[in-house]
């Protein structure tokens, strides 16, 4: 007993030790760390790019839907700019992408007795078919989900359109937990109706506030036959709460819709890369992003025009500091994140083919709001590592480092090696822009942006300088 | 030395049981009082009345500059609004209150040659004297600071307008701390630049982003003779980098305003009180408040029309859930934060003439953006506890508990043993709105306000279950 104690003692004594030195080592890495993470913040809000590069991409080419002119635009323009930056590769990766177009502006109204209507604002979803060039009339059955689907039953259902109506969430802290609670609506919303023999979906919008703004998304048929798809449509908010109250007064009423949105065949893209090469390892890459594409409806200056330029600020702030990194740095644009994410794809097809390795991802794709913190998928041990950080972040206030998903374009890297993360900015209004025609770059905050990138640069910074844990055990053997 | 280990070995083991212990305790309190801050939040997000109330403030109401008519409004209205939540005790606290009117709109330009004047966006700042009345046009001396006047002198100012053109420090990340690094300017540039024959003041707005809106905010003269007193504006970020390059190719140019502002004599105004009366301690008092006057160019939404309707939202809340707090729980609308401070004062005095013991006071008065924690004023005993309860909050994402100030109005409380608290929102984008035109409803995100009303809601329960330390100690003698 005795003895067993004075074991315990003899081994608290050594790890009271141990974590002295610990703690005097940590706080001299921490002093030069805390410096440069310092140039990094100052360089990004008093001389920053990032703002007058989504400008540019907000406001000269606006919204960048996979395989439009728009998209072609940001290609070229990003290259440009790239390599402006004096890094020591820029090149694009080609990439094949869905083209569909919205056509001439949806049109939809309300019939509650015949001639009587009223006007209510839809958007096609991305992917859907077109109504009949006449447009498409009938009766509204609205559920919730599709349990409702299976208890009405084909009886209740066909011929009719059927009028997704379950709201996000709002007493979910995390909006994105309250999107992803609806989310299925709208992507397979149109394939669960056909079933029943529905001729048209409407699904409210994905959005927490109450306004006149329809967002768009994609939607998908899945296998269903091509004479059995049927036209989906998103309205606004308000729009689905008026609809609603007026199916309860009149069970009747009837929805009429037009849209002329169209599949075209695939056509060619690109992803637009840039490196700074590793003065250390040059064949390990770490890789930043966000996606190039976006919907039509808006800019795409919150998604993701902030996380593109916050991502290029990474690489333009190392430069402007003179940090050498020992691993690649790459800046990687993707395009086709919305409808596809066939750039995502193609990007690691490509990393694995050539066999390079890619020891950790970031990526912004999730608004350019004032950033909280850092998501990882990745396992405890480098978890552990970046949780060692988190007092170089707290002076400006990054307090949230969470296990959790990362980027829809970094996720065909992971390998179960690479430590993958996303940005996560205060999600709040996110949701009140995403997909819409709102999501213009007045909706971006100068600072918030800027603090997002100065994050990014950081925690970049921290994994280019220390490595990940994977690599250190790589090292060992 | 083996029975020192000993010692410390037992020491460590007795530790641990202490710990596991507390650690059980810890848990059963916790659950119990997450479920309840799980009821708040919920509430606030699901069926909160902020959002209602601040949209009347703002666009029925509007700016309630302290003696004004929507001043008087404001303070009927919300004393109506507290008298239906079925508090205790609802009532208006006389106070005396200066009374500033601004006048006709200013108008100001720059001429830089006989003749070739470009107009430029300026407002009076709150309590300046007018121009005469066909306004005053003279050189212009542009300045950072105080130190520049004693250096250039009388002779180079005399008879000159000073344009005080420091800007916001933009890498600071806390940003009222760029603002208290400027706001000198503001407050007493006319009574600095008076002592050196300058007649009249230019300052730029307090504003870290750049636009055209100039931003108002109070100065004083000090004991500067009547007859001496200058006029000072504030001239937007915009025109103020416009005319100060326009210094750097003209300097002969000079400056023309107008302004009418005029000071009345105090008039008659109010603080509005309601209460839940303490079901154990009811002669202890904890208050929630935020200031009912504003500036008269917006509508005051986010300063501090939101810190109002979050702190009757926490009174409400409670009366929702059923919570009957133990301490009484007052919400307090000061008058007159903006400029005089009056309700503030009246209320302390107030509270001491008539010995009532003030055991916590909590302000919001920092905009209705996202919370991100709070600052408090008290002692380390005191921000331990609070410290305790930070795992409730987690879940909230508030993660930001800090020693420094709390808020305005509830300075005056300050007696040694109260406990003052500032609600602690994200503050990148306040100083956009600041005392401007653009401080309206629109700007406030719903979510966001909402939140801020459970954090501070959560925070009060909390405080009101465990009490103070120092209550603590009260009751141990």
């Amino acid at each position: 007993m005795k003895y067993s104690k004075l074991h315990l003692s003899i081994a608290v004594t050594c790890l009271a030790l141990l974590c002295s030195f610990a703690n005097i080592y940590a706080q001299q890495v921490n002093k030069e760390d805390s410096l440069t993470i310092r140039k990094i913040y100052d360089k990004a809000l008093l001389n920053g790019k990032s703002y007058d590069w989504l400008d540019y991409l907000s406001n000269n080419i606006g919204g960048r839907l996979s395989g439009s002119l728009e998209a072609e635009k940001a290609v070229r323009y990003t290259e440009a700019e790239l390599k402006k930056l004096g890094l020591d590769k820029v090149w694009l990766q080609p990439v094949m992408v869905p083209k569909w177009t919205r056509g001439v502006k949806e049109y939809a109204y309300i019939e509650t007795a015949p001639g009587i209507t009223s006007t209510t604002n839809i958007c096609a979803l991305g992917g859907s078919v077109p109504t009949p060039s006449g447009g498409l009339k009938a009766h509204v059955v609205e559920v919730q989900n599709f349990e409702d689907l299976a208890q009405l039953g084909r009886e209740a259902i066909e011929g009719k359109i059927v009028f997704y109506n379950r709201p996000m969430q709002a007493n979910l802290i995390r909006t994105f937990e309250a999107y992803g609670g609806c989310v299925n609506q709208r992507y397979a919303g149109a394939m669960e109706a056909a079933k029943y023999g529905a001729v048209g979906v409407v699904v409210r919008s994905m959005n927490l506030r109450n306004d006149d703004f329809p967002h768009t998304g994609s939607m998908s048929y899945g296998d269903t036959p091509a004479d059995l798809r049927i036209p989906a449509c998103a309205i606004s908010t308000n729009g689905a709460d008026y609809l609603s109250s007026a199916l309860k007064l009149k069970p009747d009423l009837k929805f009429y819709f037009k849209q002329s949105c169209k599949t075209y065949p695939d056509v060619q893209s690109y992803n637009v890369i840039g490196e700074i090469t590793g003065t250390t390892y040059p064949n390990r890459y770490m890789i930043v992003g966000g996606h190039l594409d976006s919907w039509d409806l808006g800019d795409g200056s919150h998604d993701d025009g902030a996380g593109c330029v916050q991502s290029m600020e990474v690489l333009r702030l190392f430069k402007e500091i003179g940090y050498k990194p020992k691993h690649s740095i790459r800046v990687v644009l993707f395009m086709n994140e919305e409808n596809g994410l066939r750039g995502g794809r193609k990007y690691a097809e490509e990393a694995r083919l050539k066999n390079e390795q890619h020891v950790f991802a970031l990526e912004s794709d999730a608004g350019g709001f004032t950033p909280r913190g850092f998501s990882f998928d990745t396992d405890k041990e480098n978890f552990a590592q970046i949780e060692s950080w988190k007092n170089l972040f707290e002076p400006y206030l990054i307090h949230s480092f969470t296990m959790g998903g990362s980027g829809a374009d970094i996720g065909p890297l992971k390998d179960g090696s690479i430590v993958l993360a996303g940005l996560r900015p205060d999600s709040q209004r996110y949701f009140d822009y995403h997909h819409a025609e709102n999501d213009t770059f007045d909706a971006v905050n100068k600072r918030e942006l800027e603090l997002g990138a100065a994050t990014m640069a950081s925690l970049v910074y921290l994994m280019d300088k220390y490595g990940t844990r994977n690599e250190l055990k790589e090292i060992k053997k």
